[in-house]
């Protein structure tokens, strides 16, 4: 097991993919110093930061004497790794893909297009206005819910949690979706799996922890425009 | 490890994520059936593929006995755990987080704002041209491979391939990008570490089999809309 002492962690209060890297440290009983970042401000391209990041994006994970990890599922599997206690992903390979498909379903195929990123370039070089950048995100955030809704409600692994009766990578990605989404104001129609699911998550204090409202640089209110 | 027999692949001839997956099985010496879907004509909604993958997009893994895996890195990622011969990513931790995060570049970052589904919102909801969507395919394409070469280009842990000199999924999933973002006529300028390590890749034979261009389904001249 690794030495978790000195972790550090780049984030941003409203970060669908920052919450997920504060949940799974939560629940391993890991604790990492958050710096804050303020992406609508553009710290993000700060000379400082695209020396951990080129990119320009958080999460990134920083463990003293090692290169900074960027990308959240690729924090999330360092830490199921390095770190095995409280185990995010099933012992069986096609448990294991199953909850990895869950999680790819929000995090490759949903979250990027509700980045800050993607909304800037809508706004400024496409010219969305503000009605047609809230039908964008709705639109993409529903098409997820209703596929993991399927996915959930036909699938027989399915159980308290996305996979079984204990929390993993899936559950974490999901309520980060969820999460973020409510800062939007979006509310699940008609997806009473994954509502259960979420709320059973948000029971859980190390989900608490990680929502956007409690992090530094959350506005009082935690709406969003 | 896993029994290879009977291995189906559902793909489309020019998606990246479908390439990904082909160029793995090509590597670990698997030979997988693969059924040709036409994304253009529509037929992920079928109801028969729908029952496969409720998302309606490929690629999707079929392993006689087992639920069909859908999303190309918890495909390549169950590859890598059932069929570890030729490994895919390297043995240590932080070297296993480079990889995953320089996959995540692409596959997250960059890979989903290129798919037929956000092409077709972008036309036919939020009213692009063909000029503007143009635009859109080369800003984000542009945006990744300039980060994935100041990565490459900054850090002393990439050698004649992504990570090292041997192929990880890493260097996969750049080749992937590259395939396709070839079909839609965007060669990569100022990135020579980029170019370097994806011709590496396309002189190999697994990775040539896995073109756009030698899948069923793809035009004469495999170039794109």
């Amino acid at each position: 097991m690794a030495d978790a002492e000195g972790l550090r962690l780049y984030g941003f209060w409203r970060s669908m993919a920052a919450y997920r890297v504060r949940v799974a440290l939560n629940l391993k009983g890991l604790h990492a110093q958050e710096t804050a970042l303020n992406l609508d401000a553009g710290d993000q391209f700060a000379p400082e930061y695209l020396a951990v990041n080129p990119e320009g994006a958080v999460p990134a994970l920083i463990e003293p004497g090692h290169a900074p990890i960027t990308q959240s599922m690729a924090i999330l599997e360092y830490l199921e790794e390095a770190y095995p206690q409280v185990p995010l992903l099933p012992a069986d390979p096609h448990g294991r893909a199953r909850v990895r498909s869950l999680c790819g379903l929000i995090v490759s195929d949903t979250h990027p297009l509700l980045t800050p990123r993607v909304g800037n370039y809508l706004r400024e070089t496409a010219g969305l206005d503000e009605a047609a950048m809230r039908a964008w995100r709705l639109h993409w955030i529903t098409r997820c819910v209703t596929a993991m809704e399927t996915r959930l409600t036909r699938d027989a692994a399915t159980g308290a949690f996305c996979h079984g009766d204990s929390v993993t990578l899936a559950d974490i990605c999901l309520a980060s979706l969820l999460a973020v989404a409510k800062t939007m104001g979006f509310q699940p129609a008609n997806a009473p799996t994954v509502t259960r699911i979420v709320e059973a998550c948000e029971a859980l204090e190390a989900f608490q922890k990680a929502s956007p409202s409690r992090q530094t640089g959350a506005p009082q209110s935690a709406s969003l425009r």
